[in-house]
């Protein structure tokens, strides 16, 4: 039998132990569980990076993979926890927006983590990312039924991500993220760009313009733009052995405009 | 059966490959053991930040975790090495004053690692983490005794952490590390403020003086400062959405006074 | 029986989720793998590194490994990827030379990963680590055969890595690493110091000289500079307590001389 699969997600960096602390308590419940880092390098409590990064890597785990989420400024204040299925995944986290890309899949089914069972003996009202959602997360891997964790929830935050805009003859977006090559993801989709051909569009970001997707990287010269649809299915705009966002100076909410 | 678990907490960072090394080493001889990364971040040779990431995360893991920890500026000199059994737990390293939370706990038993034949064929005299420490580490994670391993140890050498220091009508205190977050943990624990009314203390800290412990960061106003008794169980000054280290200037030994 | 164990070699960083996307792949594919993340943390497009850190764990772990190295500017290109099997391991990555360190063992065996059947149904020409490799080293961790993954591939591109240059009356390299404790790795190793007594070596680096080989780090004065032959092989110039590479300014292709 596959061993349960688990990731964390948090804006709790590397260098002190709180992941650890996460994964002691999740191994404590779940000792066979391969527990995966998803990132811990978000910003504090950048809920908008953190969806960006569950989103990325959703379609890459197999089902039933509980993604544990911790970006969570409001720890221990009203905010409630939540626990969503969706997708054949499981996600765990505080219900301010950061799982929104699982609660926006069809069917998705969501619970608020009120049955206090769970909980471990003693809850720090400062990390219900270790006393709340780990334990919640574990019961989840070991096959336990999310609608045990607590009542229904009928509208959990959602975040809204920053959307393309339609516009006369193509499409406007912005950079949503700058990876660590510089590459600079889009919040416009291969989707919106679909039955124009690639080559005929005109792109235009922080007073560059130029002409044409291209596949990959390798296609431009060496120290050129080039803009393709990125492996997770969203137009990046990147150079070739360099970093584009440190040529354009680009950064999240940088504009871009596409047209065809 | 539990797959057997154990810690690293050392000071080679993650851009270099040690740690890898050290987990190739224990997987060679335990090809089941799950290993976690408590962090690797710690300046090199801190033995109190190596201290107080030990001592964050031992109650949050199984009983028979093995912690292997590994910050030895010594490494190759006449310093022994040394395993300790305590608190269901068990450490491997440098007789430095490194494992001082396990050798602290009542019933510790220490032995020094000088049985040879544990060791690897060849010993790098530079990287006793990966040659003697890891494959003590594996023994004691394939279920073999600790006393195998070599000697009792009488009197393993152990470190002064910072104490808080009472004082006429409180205590007083020093920041001990700051988290990712900005946020300073200090040498006072929740147990040296008992009996005392939260909402009645007075910190002073950095020529900043309020009254009184919240529950949670999210209990003040935003960009205000916040003490509180942190997941760890020790005072913490906080900031809500912000560095409290960055606003007071806080570093290791800044010092925090409480009084009630 | 003990689980396939594969480690991960990259340039992703641990910011992004590029990591976690290939991880979650191989788990997809071998839910018992062990995965060991070798570095992610190596420069865009550094070959040299690349090798250098796959060299340095090597031997540690146990036969069947695979070692996943993805350090890949020409992603999506003509370059073919590759698989390698040599000294009882398992190389997977692009054939640019990364994988230079398992092509040099006796013995190698070499397939250009061709077989389309073993990729993923969607392949992105700019992650082919994710969509490619990942599969083909989950196939190795599966038991299956490499043959399978395509033909022979007789020519692999391999990197030149900077050799010791012989000189009269001693030998000649230079600094091909440094470490996070500001250690410098240099290109010559025990071999071609053999049969010189280590405490007549002269060692000139930087404007610096002196004379003799350590065993460690501590058998020297705080602060004094110190060469001896490193955990990996290689004679090494550090610094007791302190950086040796920001002491004397060293950085890759710093030369270094020994005269015995």
């Amino acid at each position: 039998m596959a061993p349960p699969l688990v990731t964390l997600l948090t804006d709790f960096g590397l260098a002190d132990t709180y992941v650890a602390q996460v994964k002691g308590v999740i191994l404590s419940l779940v000792p066979a569980a391969t527990v995966v880092d998803a990132t811990h390098a978000l910003d504090p409590g950048d809920l908008l990076g953190g969806c960006l990064a569950l989103e990325s890597i959703l379609s890459h785990f197999p089902p039933a993979t509980v993604h544990l989420a911790v970006v969570d400024p409001g720890v221990g204040t009203a905010r409630q926890g939540l626990a969503v299925a969706a997708g054949g995944w499981f996600g765990v986290g505080p219900d301010n927006g950061l799982l929104t890309p699982l609660l926006a899949l069809p069917g998705a089914r969501v619970h608020a983590l009120l049955a206090g069972r769970f909980a471990r003996a003693q809850v720090a009202p400062t990390f219900h990312g270790r006393d709340l959602f780990a334990p919640a997360a574990a019961h989840l891997l070991a096959g336990g039924s999310i609608a045990e964790l607590g009542p229904s929830l009928a509208t959990p935050v959602r975040l809204l991500l920053p959307a393309p805009r339609p516009v006369a003859g193509g499409v406007d977006g912005e950079v949503v993220h700058v990876d660590r090559f510089g590459n600079c993801t889009t919040s416009i989709r291969a989707a919106d760009l679909a039955g124009h051909p690639p080559a005929a569009l005109a792109i235009t970001i922080a007073g560059q313009a130029w002409r044409g997707l291209a596949r990959t990287y390798g296609e431009v010269a060496n120290g050129a733009l080039v803009a393709l649809i990125g492996s997770g299915g969203r137009l990046e705009i990147a150079l070739r052995n360099g970093s584009a966002a440190a040529k354009i100076h680009a950064q999240r909410t940088t504009p871009v405009a596409v047209r065809w």
